[in-house]
């Protein structure tokens, strides 16, 4: 099934908004095998909605379009697609009384526009909303067409998502087109990885393709296949057997996993804690490891110490190893380690010490320098990287190092 | 003058790219009155990148494609613009030199693939590429009409464009259709900022346009008027004077400004600094607070007390204290500040204690729920938040609250 998506609203066109729904959307369809062909955004206008929603259900089968379905003069969509499918708006009685409910429950006033929420197209049907009041819209056409209208507010489109949208699709018949997998690495660049790799054409063939997808986490592997092809699923193991023989130590899992879930499963396993010290990365390692529900499981805390007089009160690193080597060094990394491990009681601490930039770089210690160091009952060092040039992308590099050496250690 | 947006990549059909770059051109071109109206993204697939860039070619006269000028085989955005202007491509010798240079200069082989980089459609111009080895390529038609191609790699993206696209927009005629200016508040919902508004139609009149852009860190306040007549700059004035008016205590700067660099500044006026004590954050007002360059003059650092063994030893908050209020209230939000301020010898505290789900939940204190203390020499308080269900949103949201705990405790 081939699919294309209609963002609407003016705040994704000058940028106020990143879109991120349709990057969601875009990893749960491909998921399901469906061929997403194209992803349009346009304003609140309804001459270029209508232009564009022509243009996707001419091309597509499915077209899922999301924004303007609240209740003010700026929500165009609904009045653009009855106009489109030549369908009158109707007032839907229970979804009113579900919208009235909505409000009630929160104890707010019912808003004047609320009534706008309960019209559909004649023809649609209305897919409830799990977490809000605008509810989404289905139609299926005589010829097996689809189009579905969902709300712009992530929360309420991945809810009515997962809800309605997915089990629907997942009846439909040819849905499945491409079949992708997923291998993530960690600690490893495109360019190393690629040589690690070697010549994979022989075993890729002309039915499994591979894309490099690297990001500040690590190298993401992309196998696809024909999800038509009986052979897929087989051709696809084949495929992952081949890598995995080459760059097991590399691979952390599958699909979405991340690194701080795959290193959080780790100290699980081990009934072990862990701590970090965080320089140059303000707090973002605590941060990505509390991303994960759960983390409390074996996550204590975490101590910034971005001044050197932090370093040494809270953490008890050595004024010598400071003025002998540096801030940016491996003996204060390790003193860090060390230090958290001991100041929070757990069984690891991971540390980073570095220069995210722009300024502070040296000709010894550029922008981009950082020490990880590392630390449990029998095991401490330091290791050293050497990444880039912005301090966005360093943070989240050296955040990365970090969690990748405890999960490496831990799993050795 | 209106522009569109075609960006290339498979890897942003399928989800596994958050299209970063749609955001941030579209801000930017926005910011110099360029109206965006449309932004398509497809595969790197020929047939649907011709299709996608005549129809932008028709209905725009900038189009900026993004993505698909890498040496790969993948890479098809040269050949396929080549084909559309029927301008045969050119191995640029310049060009071929300063990618030789960028690999040299890096010490690694110059790749065999390298030339390809090198070949612009004849009748373009080359843009030069300050951090990476792929150059940009722009062409203007004698009636006017601009196409420019960047790479898809955010960090060579934005520094072609800065370095050299928008300079020559700027000198083009009829750029700047729509002005826009964007208030920026905190601290205060969307809902209760309407009614602090009130009816603003008049003030607004027909030339001037208002929306509200909601974020975790805050409500936008967005402006937009005509750029095309003069009095555009007399009518924004007005307007933001009226609106300030009304609510100038919610209002923390405009444009781009963000609450931590507002907080930042406002430290550093005082000559004071800041630590944090974060509990349901995990690190992200650290993260936060050193997202912004130059932040070590005023932040120190913080603790993340994630296990209430964390909270005693390391913060000093009292074992009482938590049995008796548990660790989610008024009093251990308050030790926490304190205990942070002396730990590392700030002038100001500030916390977070909060249940950001999806577990842990209680009917006194669901999940959304959060403390936020702040202490000073002289001050210390906590204010309790009932925010969302969402754990990503929550931890952003609570550590929204804390910056705009110290933002408006300092401004009094």
């Amino acid at each position: 099934m081939k699919a294309q998506l209609l963002t609407i609203g003016d705040e994704l066109l000058i940028g106020q908004t990143t879109n991120t729904n349709a990057a969601w959307l875009g990893g749960r369809l491909s998921r399901l095998g469906v061929r997403m062909t194209r992803t349009v955004t346009v304003g609140d206008a309804r001459e270029a909605i209508f232009r564009e929603l022509d243009r996707a259900y001419e091309e597509a089968r499915l077209v899922i379009c999301t924004g303007g379905l609240g209740p003010t003069h700026d929500d165009l969509t609904r009045t653009v697609i009855a106009d489109y499918f030549g369908a009158p708006l109707q007032t839907d009685p229970d979804v009113l009384e579900r919208v009235r409910q909505y409000y009630d429950r929160r104890n707010r006033d019912v808003p004047p526009s609320a009534p706008a929420l309960a019209q559909r197209p004649e023809g649609f049907e209305t897919l409830d909303n799990p977490v809000g009041a605008a509810v989404g819209l289905w139609h299926e056409a005589p010829d097996g067409r689809l189009i579905v209208l969902l709300p712009g507010i992530p929360e309420e489109m991945t809810a009515i998502f997962e809800a309605s949208v997915q089990p629907r699709l997942e009846e439909q018949s040819g849905v499945g087109e491409v079949r992708h997998r997923t291998l993530v690495t960690a600690g490893i660049g495109e360019t190393a990885l690629q040589e690690k790799l070697g010549d994979l054409s022989d075993v890729l063939g002309d039915d499994v393709s591979l894309a490099y997808l690297p990001s500040t986490s690590g190298v993401r592997l992309r196998l696809s296949a024909d999800a038509r092809q009986t052979t897929a699923g087989a051709r696809l193991d084949t495929v992952e057997a081949a890598i995995r023989e080459r760059a097991g130590d590399d691979i952390i899992g599958t699909g979405d996993v991340t690194l701080e879930a795959v290193l959080g499963d780790a100290l699980r396993a081990r009934d072990a804690t862990i701590a970090s010290a965080e320089s140059a990365t303000g707090g973002l390692i605590g941060h990505r490891l509390t991303g994960v529900s759960g983390s409390s499981d074996y996550y204590l805390g975490s101590v910034v110490a971005y001044a050197n007089s932090a370093k040494k009160t809270v953490l008890g690193v050595d004024e010598a190893a400071i003025r002998e080597h540096g801030a940016v060094s491996e003996a204060v990394a390790v003193q860090m380690a060390e230090g958290v491990r001991e100041a929070l009681g757990t069984t690891v601490g991971v540390s980073t010490t570095g220069i995210a930039g722009p300024t502070g770089g040296t000709p010894d210690k550029p922008v981009g320098t950082v020490w990880v160091g590392y630390a449990d009952a029998s095991e401490r060092h330091a290791r050293r990287h050497q990444f880039v040039e912005d301090r966005t992308l360093n943070k989240e590099l050296f955040a990365s190092a970090a969690l990748e050496e405890a999960r490496r250690t831990l799993s050795v």
